[in-house]
């Protein structure tokens, strides 16, 4: 797992949440604001400063755009799924959840964290294995959400939505085969949405586990979305239908 | 404008919808079901074909997962604002439009492309200057989409708005000082979205010749979506209202 932060909006979003970082890299010599209070928070926490030069800053951050900042977090800590169940329960909200089976692409993990906050999701549940993680990339792509909710890994998703189901958690999963559009299926009270990989889409084994399937329309030529977007089509519909 | 066309998929889509073709490059000795197809199909149009070193692809495709092919096509045709009036009104439909202003990233560009097709819209609109243009970037990002719906380009979006009032088009832009959610706005009836840049928004100019602006429920920490992401949700509610 990579545990580098960079640019300065990311780093400035994991000190203000107070994610443990080991010590931030600054490139020698840069003025700008966002700089100063990077340095002001990072001396506030005691956390180590190192200036380098800006050739060891693009190597550091292989190639992103790191404006002058990469940060070296605390390998990032995953959540249970209890935890996210018991976020909603504190909030007093039915579980709003996002499953996220076998993504492969960090920047549609990355937006899908990102509009999971945004709507208010609870949190998103990502397998161990066939799975992109929560990498540098994933952390950046989601603007700093990966900061603010939860994110579980599991060993296996299947069984993750056996137990989501047992305490009364309704699973929707996105297939092509199925018989109704999004926007016609019930999306109100517990729910968690099953959103499949890029290639393949839902495994047919977590397919079999949902309480139901839907679509969303595809009126042109081309036949399908891409991940985040689709999630962020599904994620809102449910956010219309509960507000 | 970049002009070259890569991966199996995306050149099969390309000899499909008869775009002009230069000439293809293939990967010298590599068989492959779909290699075999983009040489019948080559053959049959007169494209002339080119055999040549893996490494030689690799650069012609700038790092990008060629599959062993890489196409030159002609300058990809923008279309003109009445090609898609008139897509619509051939269609028997009420105008469905997206209006990128001033994008940046390729990946959004082709992402939003992509799914405007699939959501049955009649045309994309992008401004001449501070967008990013149809380059083979978007075109792959689209997934084939550029080459059936058509992408006008304008010198001037806020004078494109005017044209399309006019025309008894609706022009709903995106802001977050709008009062209305998405989902409370009326979508129906010809319709233009216009979807802001990635980092600024919509330009001040534009914002002011739109109808009415909308905005997305921001329930989570983070205060904005990815621009393909929000284009999406906003399309397909659309979709949703128009169905």
């Amino acid at each position: 797992m990579d545990d580098k932060i960079y640019g300065r909006n990311p780093v400035i979003e994991a000190l203000d949440a107070n994610r443990q970082i080991d010590r931030i890299c600054l490139q020698d010599g840069l003025r700008h604001s966002q700089i100063s209070k990077i340095t002001a928070m990072a001396k506030e926490k005691r956390i180590p400063l190192r200036f380098v030069g800006r050739k060891k800053l693009d190597e550091l951050a292989e190639g992103g755009n790191h404006q002058g900042v990469v940060a070296f977090a605390a390998a990032h800590a995953y959540s249970e799924v209890d935890d996210i169940l018991e976020l909603a329960k504190k909030k007093g909200e039915p579980p709003f959840i996002l499953i996220a089976d076998e993504l492969s692409d960090p920047h549609n993990l990355g937006s899908i964290i990102r509009t999971a906050n945004a709507a208010g999701m609870h949190g998103v549940i990502i397998p161990k294995n066939r799975s992109v993680s929560l990498n540098s990339t994933v952390a950046k792509v989601s603007a700093g959400a990966v900061e603010y909710i939860p994110v579980a890994r599991v060993a296996n998703i299947a069984q993750t939505i056996e137990i989501l189901k047992q305490k009364g958690v309704w699973v929707a999963g996105t297939d092509l085969s199925a018989a109704d559009y999004h926007y016609d299926a019930d999306l109100k009270g517990p729910l968690a949405i099953v959103i499949g990989s890029e290639g393949k889409g839902i495994s047919r084994l977590v397919r079999e586990k949902c309480d139901f399937l839907v679509k969303i329309p595809m009126i042109g030529e081309i036949e399908s979305l891409n991940a985040s977007v689709a999630a962020g089509i599904l994620i809102y519909e449910a956010v219309r239908q509960r507000s």
